[in-house]
């Protein structure tokens, strides 16, 4: 397995190329981080964009989440040719000049032809692993899904070979004219989402505290 | 102005129709507390998704971000068609089965055609718009866009015409035979982001405290 996902016309880029790359543990631990990715496919010539939760196992992205009947047909005829971008918005980015205002970030682009998953042996891993992805230590903690569950259950499979990352760090950059205005010039981190405190459901049975997997949840 | 966006053929939904509105106000919150977006285009016929950041104003939202070379000839000439979805997580919601998990958020999903912006002073009063929208009472302490720079940055606008909202709250619904699992289910949620400490620029003048506008900045 080579480190590095291949450069190509999707994924060159035009702007800000030396914060491209194409590691794929870099590529991996994004993914793996965020709770949520967006889906983008085109209907009628034009696109769509939705909010999906996936889960990366191995070299394979599973996404769940509706997509509408007509993109699920072309997932089952051939692959919906699908774009997905997942975004970890790491800081706000100030400078003294407001052209130079930016944003820390980690973003994966992955293109490529989105299938269902038929097999219920995988589709019945791929829905554990979305569960477990973001709840870890959740999946042994639920009732399984039955046959019925899966059946009515939809998970597309992306396979990961045409993927970027694209990453902005570190401090402002200041015109050197600019350097002595008299602004607070830096980065403002912003923090991975954090769990609040968890709230029962009303119907819970008495006498059931909330699990470590629960209590414990962190991101990032 | 009308209260609600009108319900077109992409705005209308197929899943979970219940969780869909075209309320104004609800719509202009979401893209209001978010810091960005992810803005879907076609080209070659396949879907393209990239993070950029964006600013309401009005019925308006100003984009900022590479698109790529052709996608701006395209917004240049007759305009851009854009989907711009804005996803905000509000909590995990973990039910008694592994099929009943969802999330709780609230997305929004504008379809349209994104057009560049050339009149310099509606280009500059969208980036002030963007700067306040993402850091309030940031662009009263920042040096302004020069001609050159203003030129040297695209803006697309895209207006709000086609505008939809999906928002899931409360807790897990179980099916009734689960109800008695020995399972804990409930609601996990999950913050907006949070500021950290400011980490001055390592050019930054001395004697320049960070101001309000940054110690004490907050979202959602």
């Amino acid at each position: 397995m080579t480190q590095s996902y291949p450069t190509t016309v999707r994924t060159a880029g035009t702007r800000h190329r030396e914060r491209l790359a194409y590691d794929r543990n870099a590529v991996h631990a994004v993914l793996d981080e965020a709770v949520h990715c967006h889906v983008g496919f085109v209907v009628d010539g034009e696109p769509v964009v939705l909010p999906q939760l996936h889960a990366r196992v191995g070299d394979d992205l599973y996404l769940h989440g509706s997509t509408g009947a007509r993109a699920l047909r072309a997932a089952r005829d051939g692959g919906l040719p699908v774009c997905v971008t997942v975004t970890l918005v790491d800081g706000l980015v100030l400078a003294r000049s407001a052209f130079h205002h930016s944003i820390n970030y980690r973003a994966v682009v992955v293109h490529g032809r989105a299938e269902e998953v038929t097999d219920p042996e995988v589709k019945q891993a791929a829905l554990q692993a979305l569960v477990e992805g973001i709840v870890p230590g959740r999946s042994a903690e639920v009732r399984g899904p039955t046959s019925k569950e899966l059946a009515a259950t939809t998970v597309l499979r992306l396979a990961l070979v045409e993927a970027s990352i694209k990453v902005r760090t570190g401090p402002p950059v200041d015109d050197d004219a600019d350097l002595t205005l008299p602004y607070w010039a830096g980065v403002l981190p912003l923090s991975p989402p954090k769990a609040g405190t968890p709230q029962p459901a009303p119907d819970l049975s008495a006498g059931i505290a909330a699990p470590a997997h629960v209590t414990a949840w962190t991101r990032g």
